[in-house]
């Protein structure tokens, strides 16, 4: 099948290497020449609303998909009006707007921390009154990899966020004391079938995901199976074909979700060694209308991105069970240019290793 | 790193798709402008002794290896002076002479069937008489998946034998009668570290392999030290570097050397899920001078070759366990145009979706 993608980093090029085994063909829309994808297919070089590049896309493409939640809705819908688009553009529109994302989360009986919509400085400070501090404010577009958005702890504090995150309408959220973060990535395939990886465990750093582990650990069945119904739940409303990313809040063993991602995501990058189907496959799959995978995990997995520099790849490379993914990226501060995979036959013959790594890397 | 193949079949392919994660770019030298790896990296058509683009392979890569051993020795030779080739090219010398194989394997104390040189018609009856009926007769040059090779059972057949191998040197050997037949695949870094995957059973039909299930079933400790020994003696006496495998007859719970390639080996497909690290990937890791990954399998897996024919990919996404790598190849008959991995927690899982698998693929 062909196979177009709106989109040419990291994620599109792990797709394309997933497609490729499969027999499909793979052709990206993706504004940057200089495209992680290079080499892994063809390649429009237009921005993502140029007309004539997506009527070339659609025209080269059975099925379109995205691996990049910021490209304009306009251009999906566009899209969709000539080729099947997975997922539906209808899950842009609602992860492109935290606000609208979450009220649908609630809408759906799914707990968020509480939050409030704002448009102004002066609903900024209600909204402060409100939820009661320590809060955060977040643009309501445009934010990832923590950008777009400022934790507010002191009053004081209120006037420097807003303009941080000003004039654009914003969503203040009470920051809750969460014990960890986690997050459930699902795929549900064009027959309504439903396959849910494990939950993975993630650490950020500098609001860049640093390290997930997966399975979870100390993680009990029921917020597995807690986070498998938020899961089907948004997918079925949506009538989502492909992979889906929710990132949750574990406090006092219950789950709120922070956000979703309508995409291959980067938590579950341990998928491609640690589980008996990845995560990238699976989104091809299911898009294309084949059988899902079994997620099911393959022993223990860490996950580590290589931020902003490249580690000599030999020092990685001989950690027993290391697996190294470069992404053809140039190196430069906080940009993600690769990811190593950890995987052992079990946490406990994980830890030695991923500590050895994670040393490696801090050098 | 900037990897240089000689050869561009499905081998290729998946070695690139192995370097691509790796950071490295791969440049294909081979005739054929329909090659199985178009779309994953430079494709230079040109015949195997074209002086031009030897030069400009050369020029374009830090390493070169091939992925196919009936490339003409001295093409490899030209290339080694200019950059490091590896294997050696002398691994090929040996590989491609089904006579010279057989003396470098009893040299190195590795036990063949019996085998006798032969250069014409009457040469090939004294054979037949020495080593008694049946015997196989080969071609000692250029044979691949069951060509090039004739069995003789009565001696009224040997006429049409010599005419169906005549009139290039041949080799006769004896006919064992083999329990049946096991490979191993190993693998040797710059620094003269070996990694060896477990034993692969295999089953051919119509002198193209059908199927391979590895960690071989049945198969005592003994038998795989065994096995490594051979590797090592092969790849050490060589001074080897990247993957190796040996195919071997398996009679009386003891081990007869058939014959070997310089290269990855579709007996070794399996490993891309079936082990912690594939050989394509070890591969890669070994002649770029990277620390070998570990060969150790995960579960049971099976691998069956998809010959002549394309079935429909959902019918065998459907079964639990199934990966499915296609070439990008035009189906033709007796033309290996995919494989499918099988794989499963251990082999009593493994058998049920192995049985559903192969009758799928009978149907």
């Amino acid at each position: 099948m062909r196979i177009g993608v709106l989109g040419g980093g990291q994620l599109g090029r792990m797709l394309a290497l997933a497609a490729i085994p499969l027999g499909h063909e793979v052709t990206f829309l993706e504004p940057s020449p200089e495209a992680a994808v290079a080499g892994l297919g063809r390649h429009l070089a237009a921005p993502f609303d140029d007309a004539a590049a997506l009527a070339d896309l659609a025209a080269r493409a059975d099925v379109v998909t995205y691996e990049f939640e910021n490209v304009p809705v306009n251009a999906a819908r566009a899209l969709a009006a000539r080729v099947p688009v997975h997922p539906t553009p209808e899950a842009l529109a609602v992860a492109q707007d935290r606000l609208v994302e979450k009220r649908f989360l609630r809408e759906l009986g799914i707990a968020t921390a509480p939050f409030i919509g704002v448009e102004d400085r002066a609903e900024l400070a209600r909204a402060a009154d409100q939820l009661g501090l320590p809060i955060v404010v977040k643009t309501r577009r445009s934010g990832y990899d923590g950008k777009g958005q400022v934790v507010v702890r002191r009053w004081d504090d209120l006037e420097a966020a807003w303009k941080a995150v000003a004039p654009g309408p914003c969503i203040a959220e009470a920051l809750v004391p969460f014990a960890r973060e986690l997050s459930i990535v699902a795929v549900r395939g064009r027959d309504g079938a439903v396959a849910c990886w494990p939950l993975a465990e993630n650490v950020h750093r500098g609001g860049i995901l640093y390290r997930s582990r997966a399975p979870a650990p100390r993680c009990e069945v029921a917020l597995q199976h807690a986070a498998e119904r938020h899961a089907r739940a948004v997918m079925e409303r949506l009538d989502y074909v492909g992979v889906l990313a929710i990132e949750l809040f574990e406090l006092d063993g219950a789950l709120l979700a922070n956000e979703m991602a309508p995409r291959v995501h980067n938590s579950a990058h341990w998928t491609i060694e640690g589980a008996e189907t990845s995560q990238f496959e699976n989104h091809v799959r299911a898009i294309t209308g084949a059988p899902l995978g079994d997620p099911a995990a393959l022993g223990a997995a860490a996950m580590l991105n290589l931020i902003g520099t490249l580690p000599p790849a030999d020092t990685i490379l001989a950690v027993p069970g290391a697996h190294l993914h470069l992404y053809g990226k140039r190196p430069r501060p906080g940009r993600k240019v690769g990811h190593v995979t950890l995987r052992a036959p079990d946490a406990s013959m994980l830890e030695p290793r991923l500590a050895r790594l994670e040393a490696l890397l801090a050098s």
